[in-house]
Formats: structure tokens, C-alpha cells, sequence
């Protein structure tokens, strides 16, 4: 976290995006990401190069409805406008919900308290148009019974080295909690909402991967026990697609972000 | 209605489709448009030269989940296989929901009893991107009771030549019949769900854009009388914009569509 210089101020943005046509979040050369939108748009509308903080990195494909980032500012200004100014420039498929000042020690990452993730599933037999984008398709089936049993058990504070998809890139060990982990279901849509204080790589889409296979019958409630005290990825947890996954919310203890 | 051929059988499909690179149901000459995928489709999977009649056309930009139609196909054919080739050479943004055979005087247009639209509202400040290819962005506030009170005035039998952008154009008068006009808020989505005898040219489009004003505070709940009263287009009556709006659902009586 770099030092934040004394003539700037310090914002917090809440972003949305559409990860569709994104190498994922992070700068890449050559590659369309969010951050490199976000830090040009930055850039054009207050003349200063801007370095953008993210709450973590979103992969290739992600979606996000309430990624959090910080960004220093040069002055205090029209924060309203400032938006309205963002959007204008920024591509339809990025927005800025919300921006506002905060204390200068509030960073997006290692202030934040947990993080919700939502995985959206269409079950039903044909894929209709308007939900492909932003949904997985599993045809078979799927039990929302079975689904909450192996839930519950992978809920709390567990190893998930096993649902990890590189466990030993994980600088902080791969012990994590999952306050909560929900399965809902209404009609053809199946949700599974995910809140947790940190989140291992893929591993969101790796327990919905498992929870997917567990509610067609491919593995049982069960097996969830199993494959978390084996703390090693095995092919018995696939890694479910990106469309269907957004970083639904980032939470942050008021006073971080208390404006000055 | 074409007479059947007697080696021919009869089928209804429910089609979906986003409407957004489309420039409508109907064929038209060098345009992409949703009829032209769906015989198209129909003619490499079966041979023949097949054409396809909706229950009604969908204006350029308008989505289905519910569109139906009927095509008459040589001899009877593995069905389910028929819908799994179907979607595999259609587009993804049209898709057969389902397809049986009916008995050979069904017609999708003239057997209808009802059909319902729904036409979907974000009502935020910042419209969302994953959002944005399916609902109207309407940024300020909307009264959803107000809208409501709007709704109950508009809803049962009435000549609606004032929601109608072309009421000359209508060849069976101008008097339909709205069992139901519901107005649902949940959090930024609000959405206007439309179930009637019949349409007139861009009415649900019309409703929805009257409702909007209403709710908005523009035109008061009240002014909904004096403008079906007056049975005449007129601007305080806006089309709202057609990438909100879907043909839901259209119900034909169990008898006409009995399988043979």
C-alpha cells in the first residue's frame, strides 16, 4: 500500500461490470481489463495517471455487481459529477454505482472485513437466450436439498486447500472461513451465494463445481467431508465456468471508511 | 391459414429469443431477422422448404420466452431429436423451448386466448451492465403505487386507439380486452406485466410508457380516464423502448392443441 500523498484524497468506488469481453480484472498488456478502463477513464477526466485498487482480482470472464476499489485524487471535487463523468467515458459494460471520500488509511483490499460471491445456474433443458451470458447451463437436473447438505458442511473454518485451483500459490495458506453458504432455487434459476473473510484462487467456482455435481447425483452430500480433510485438489472438483460468477459484495467496517 | 397437406403433420414450438441484433419477427429482405433463423433452420434440418407463422409478430429489438409458433413438417419425426438439431444450427439468441405435434387446425395467430408481455424496468441511478441488454433504464424514482392506480383504470375492456402508435392501422378495430396489468417492485426492478385478448401496433410499449410518466410523477394516476377516453394518440402517451419489453407467454385452449 503506497503511502497516499498529502495534497491528495483518498475515494472508494463501488464498480459493476460485465466480465464478458475482459481479459479479467487486472492490467495485462494487450489485453482489454477492467482495471486498465477504469485508470484510463481515471486519467482523461482528472488529468493525473491514476493507480486503481482493487478489492482483489476477478479472472477472465467474471462478472462483478459490487467490486470495491480505492484511488487517490488530486483535490476534493463534485464527487457527483465526478461519477457522472465516469460513466460517460467508461464503456456501457463498466459502471461506477457509487463513489465517496474515505479516511486515507481505507484500502479496497486489506480493509475489507468479507466478500459475497454469487454463482448463477439456469437447470432447465434449453438455454434461453436472455440469461446465457450471465448464467451456467446444467441441463440435469439439479436437488437444492442435497446441495444445502454439503453446504452446511463446507461452511465455516476449514483447509479448502481442495478447493483451491493452486493451492501452493497461496501466500496466506489455504485456511479460510465461509460464514455463509447458500443454495436457492426458483424455478430454472439455482443461486449460490457464497460470504466469506477471504477466498482461496477459483475457489468460488470450485465449490460450485462440486456442489453442481453433488446436485445432479454425480457425488453425494457426503464426500464433501472427504474431500475437504484431503486438502489436495483432485479431479472430483471441476472448476465451474466464469460467466455464471460475480463478486456480489465487498464489506467493510464503518469506520475505515468514515469520510474525513 | 394455409390448408395442411395431408402427408403433413402440424407442429407448435414456444420459441425465445433476444431480439438486440434482430430487426424483428418477420422476414424482411436482407435484415437478420427472427422467422428468416427459425425456417432457415427448419429447411436444412428437414429438407423442405417450411414456413413458420408466429402468434404475432415481435417489433425490431423486442425479446420472446414465449413466442409460439406452428410449421407443417413431412411425416412425423423423432421430436426431441428435432429440437436438439434445431438448436444446434439456430443462433444462441433464439432457442426451441419445446415443440410437439398438434392436431392440424391449430394455428399459433388464431387459436391464441391470451398472451401476456412483460416489460422489465431498472430504476437506479447507474444502470447496472449486466442488466442492460433486458430492461429500460429509468433513473428517477417510480412509484409503484401510483403506477398501480394507473394500471387498475387501464386494465378490462376498453377502445385503446390512445395506446396505439398506428390506430388506423388496426384492421379489427380498436377495442381489446386486459385481464390483468400488474405493476411489481422488488429493489430496482420493477417490472409491468401485461395479459390480454389481444394488442394493438406497440400497445404494451405504449402502457409501459404512460406508466413510466405516472410513476415518475410526469402524469397523474387520474390523467389514465381522460386519455382512453379520448381515443386518440397523442404525446403525453410515449413508446417506451423496445429492449425492455418480452412476449411472455401465449395460451391456446387444451382442446386446440390436443396431440393427435
Amino acid at each position: 500500500m503506497p503511502t497516499p500523498r498529502p495534497d491528495f484524497h483518498r475515494f472508494k468506488a463501488v464498480v459493476s461490470y460485465d466480465g464478458t469481453n475482459y481479459a479479467g480484472y487486472q492490467i495485462q498488456p494487450d489485453q482489454p481489463t477492467i482495471q486498465a478502463s477504469l485508470e484510463q477513464a481515471l486519467t482523461q477526466l482528472t488529468g493525473v495517471q491514476s493507480r486503481v485498487f482493487a478489492s482483489g482480482r476477478t479472472d477472465q470472464g467474471v462478472h462483478a455487481r459490487g467490486q470495491v476499489i480505492h484511488v487517490d485524487l488530486p483535490r476534493p471535487r463534485d464527487l457527483k459529477r465526478l461519477q457522472i463523468g465516469l460513466n460517460a467515458v467508461l464503456p456501457p459494460d463498466i459502471r461506477i454505482e457509487s463513489i465517496r471520500k474515505v479516511k486515507p488509511d481505507f484500502d479496497a483490499r486489506f480493509s475489507a472485513q468479507w466478500k459475497e460471491y454469487r454463482y448463477f445456474i439456469w437447470n432447465a433443458p434449453v438455454l434461453t437466450p436472455d440469461v446465457r451470458r450471465f448464467k451456467t447451463h446444467i441441463h440435469r437436473r439439479l436437488d437444492p436439498e442435497v446441495m444445502r447438505q454439503a453446504a452446511a458442511t463446507l461452511c465455516g473454518t476449514h483447509d479448502f486447500a481442495s478447493f483451491s485451483a493452486n493451492p501452493q500459490r497461496e501466500v496466506d495458506g489455504t485456511v479460510r472461513t465461509l460464514f455463509a453458504l447458500r443454495v436457492k432455487k426458483r424455478g430454472p434459476d439455482v443461486s449460490i451465494e457464497a460470504v466469506g473473510n477471504g477466498f482461496l484462487y477459483k475457489m468460488v467456482r470450485s465449490l460450485a463445481g462440486f456442489l453442481i455435481r453433488v446436485g445432479s447425483g454425480e457425488r453425494s452430500a457426503d464426500d464433501a467431508k472427504r474431500i475437504l480433510d484431503a486438502c489436495q485438489r483432485t479431479a472430483e472438483v471441476p472448476t465451474a465456468p466464469p460467466s455464471g460468477l460475480f463478486l456480489w459484495r465487498v464489506s467493510y467496517h464503518p469506520h475505515t471508511e468514515s469520510q474525513l
